[in-house]
């Protein structure tokens, strides 16, 4: 499972409850809110995405999993989700993201592992043609890409070995969904992690997002999602899952205020497993401060359950 | 076990090697450093004093119990325990103070119970004579209180009624050590606590501080100590430990600096039992960033495991 953010959070969720071995390889390039200003206060590896993941993988009581990502709102921590203080604090103690992720792991409970894609510091970096260049994560969020030349980190980052472990032994790769490009695309900007997707025996499985992003993925069709992916890791996809159901009127009206829109499945390539289906979760989203994905904007989302029971389906 | 501070942490991390079933009631007056941030940004309860009661009392590895302690050093979280972060985050999501410190409990696997004397948010006030007053526990802390009238919270609070409970069942109830006006005054200033161990069938021990300090105890002697404690809990206590072994000159001039002085004996209270040994700690105490204590200023330290010695002494 390759990806960052809360598309990895929901494909976790749903696949926890399969008979799997899970391995969550997260991308280090965030930058944004709490986990930004715990990288330019205390120098520390983004702990957002893997916080989100070790709570889906958590087979603690309820209880923890909700301290994890309790949110202040008040005062100096302001805006801090616990789970990010508890990372950081840790790899403070110890010197070491990795072993605060993976002691965090053991105190959590989770079934499966969550492996940061790298252990170096790096930035998102977006060179515009015209030569303008977006530095952050959380700036290029935001910021319109149309024009982008090149996405890439700075400095180079060697992939954690760990990582690579993982997908050498997988038989099952999972990538997305995820904010193309500032979660998803930036686990392929890591050295090491295209080459061993490349060389990897195991099926490879696309999850396309639900809808497009101003400015970022405008008018991208299901094929246009892989056709970009495949220019960063190669044309290695066996199946892409994606959405056949229309959301209501009403959430696409809203969404269309953002600029966002509906994929459509647009020309299916040669030689891919496309698979559709209504994976749009029917659950009115309660954005409750408890709720572990309360940040989020987005009201219509996958339903983890249907993505999970697809992806187990096509080991078997 | 009643008190506050680095003194209750010692006593009880001498004790948990004991079959004893330990409760500690700890003060909620303090409102400085971490502490008071907190309080006064996120409006929680003091969660200084019972972060170290639960450290010493858990039973988890030592990699968590110094978690639990780890002091952050920069930007915005400066100064911050990470304990007292998940007791104010586990405060703000439960609504409850008491339940955090019993799930806070769980997590750490305390061998015992940590409980809040009050659940009340109070503030510790010193009223001197010519009508002077000093809000606040830990301005208390840093005053000249030689002219103390009286000293009392605000608002008035009732007893938490666990502690209640946990005096009622008590073989044995242990006072201090501790900063005498910050720390361990302050239980007895709780509504309905004094009478309860007024009311107690159970042994009383006094363990007398070490070093006077100044403006608040100048030229006590032990007996000062308990003729000043028992005009606020009544003519109580059985046993009183003592030190009676000088510490070296050097480091009695180093105290002399801040006006601190070594507490003689004085004269012995008729029906009371004085015991004195030579109580301090003989370890050179390592100021480092991970150790539970490094906060505290005092070099000359109550040894943990003899103090606990002769309390489970008395007993049997």
């Amino acid at each position: 499972m390759i990806g960052g953010g809360t598309g990895t959070f929901t494909v976790l969720s749903g696949l926890r409850n399969y008979p799997l071995d899970l391995a969550a390889i997260v991308t280090m390039a965030d930058d944004g809110g709490s986990t930004g200003i715990l990288r330019d206060e205390l120098g520390v590896l983004p702990p957002g995405d893997v916080r989100q993941c070790l709570v889906a993988l958590s087979e603690s009581q309820y209880f923890l999993r909700q301290l994890m990502n309790y949110r202040f709102n008040e005062g100096g921590l302001k805006g801090h989700n616990f789970g990010n203080l508890f990372l950081s604090a840790m790899e403070k103690m110890t010197g070491s993201f990795d072993k605060s992720v993976e002691m965090a792991g053991k105190i959590l409970r989770i079934n499966g592992r969550v492996i940061p894609s790298t252990l170096k510091q790096v930035r998102l970096i977006a060179e515009l043609s015209g030569g303008r260049i977006i530095r952050g994560e959380s700036k290029i969020h935001l910021k319109d890409l149309r024009a982008l030349k090149k996405i890439f980190l700075r400095p180079r980052a060697e992939a954690n070995p760990k990582a690579i472990a993982a997908i050498n032994s997988a038989d099952l790769i999972i990538i997305g969904p995820g904010d193309f490009y500032s979660s998803l695309i930036p686990n392929f900007l890591v050295s090491g992690i295209p080459e061993a997707i490349r060389r990897s025996k195991a099926i490879k499985i696309y999850n396309c997002n639900l809808m497009t992003k101003q400015g970022h993925t405008d008018n991208f069709t299901v094929t246009d999602y892989v056709k970009t992916i495949e220019t960063y890791v190669g044309d290695i996809l066996d199946y892409i899952i994606y959405n056949t159901k229309r959301p209501s009127s009403s959430a696409l009206k809203r969404y269309a205020h953002e600029g966002e829109r509906f994929i459509e499945c647009g020309d299916k390539l040669f030689g891919r497993n496309y698979i559709g289906a209504d994976l749009i979760n029917k659950k009115i989203v309660k954005l409750s401060k408890s709720d572990p994905l309360a940040s989020q904007r987005t009201l219509i989302r996958h339903d983890s359950n249907r993505l999970a029971k697809i992806i187990f389906g096509i080991l078997n």
